[in-house]
């Protein structure tokens, strides 16, 4: 695998609304965009540092991933996600170096992006995300 | 405050030989240096990612605040830093903003940047920090 930069870090919160001016006023940052991805129960928003974006994730179901991790932990720092060409070639890659996987296929994720884990056993407690476009 | 880009994330393990590999053979980074930093009571392992470091973070002391860190959580994501031109300016410009500091000016980092930690009060249970030349 060659990840190329982090193209994003998820951040889970309690509310995008309590959230946001953190990022835009004493960072500076812009909220470019806000999406909800239905697939992971969160609504999104996103600010755009240099290569990175920060990903704000607020979940839209106690049930959901993000519900469980705001309930169990508060919220903060959730994943990071580095971008590659191929995720499928580097999901075959992570797994022939005897990594273990979440998702053994990409799936569809925010912003048109094909998105796979990794599992949080294989990356010392980091949930790590594949993304790119194919 | 305007930050170019994610200077580093910083990861807390429990071992920096066991965390190393995952970094290496999975993800296909290089581990380009390995610095002892006795003012946090550290050993750190950097990767470099486009514009991003991965800072991995063992602890050499168990009351230092990685030590408490790892004896709470099992490890994991740390911290999040910001690159900004001038970190004593950003910092006067956060507290303006209504941000709670954890240092009001900068002190020494790793790799002779400049840092400051902005209170995780203030930053949705993120701990932030600002890093740069002066």
């Amino acid at each position: 695998m060659t990840p190329t930069h982090i193209e994003h870090i998820g951040i889970a919160v309690t509310s995008l609304e309590e959230a946001i001016p953190f990022y835009e006023k004493v960072l500076g940052l812009k909220c470019y965009a806000i999406e909800e991805v239905k697939d992971q129960k969160v609504k999104t928003a996103f600010f755009q540092v240099g290569q990175t974006k920060i990903e704000l994730l607020e979940s839209t179901d106690p049930e959901g991933p993000i519900g469980k991790f705001v309930e169990k932990t508060g919220g903060g720092m959730h994943h990071i996600a580095y971008a590659v060409e191929d995720v499928t070639e580097a999901l075959k890659e992570a797994e022939e170096a005897g990594c273990q996987l979440i998702d053994k296929t990409p799936r569809n994720g925010a912003e048109g992006l094909k998105i796979a884990f990794l599992h949080p056993k294989s990356t010392n407690r980091v949930l790590t995300e594949i993304c790119g476009k194919k």
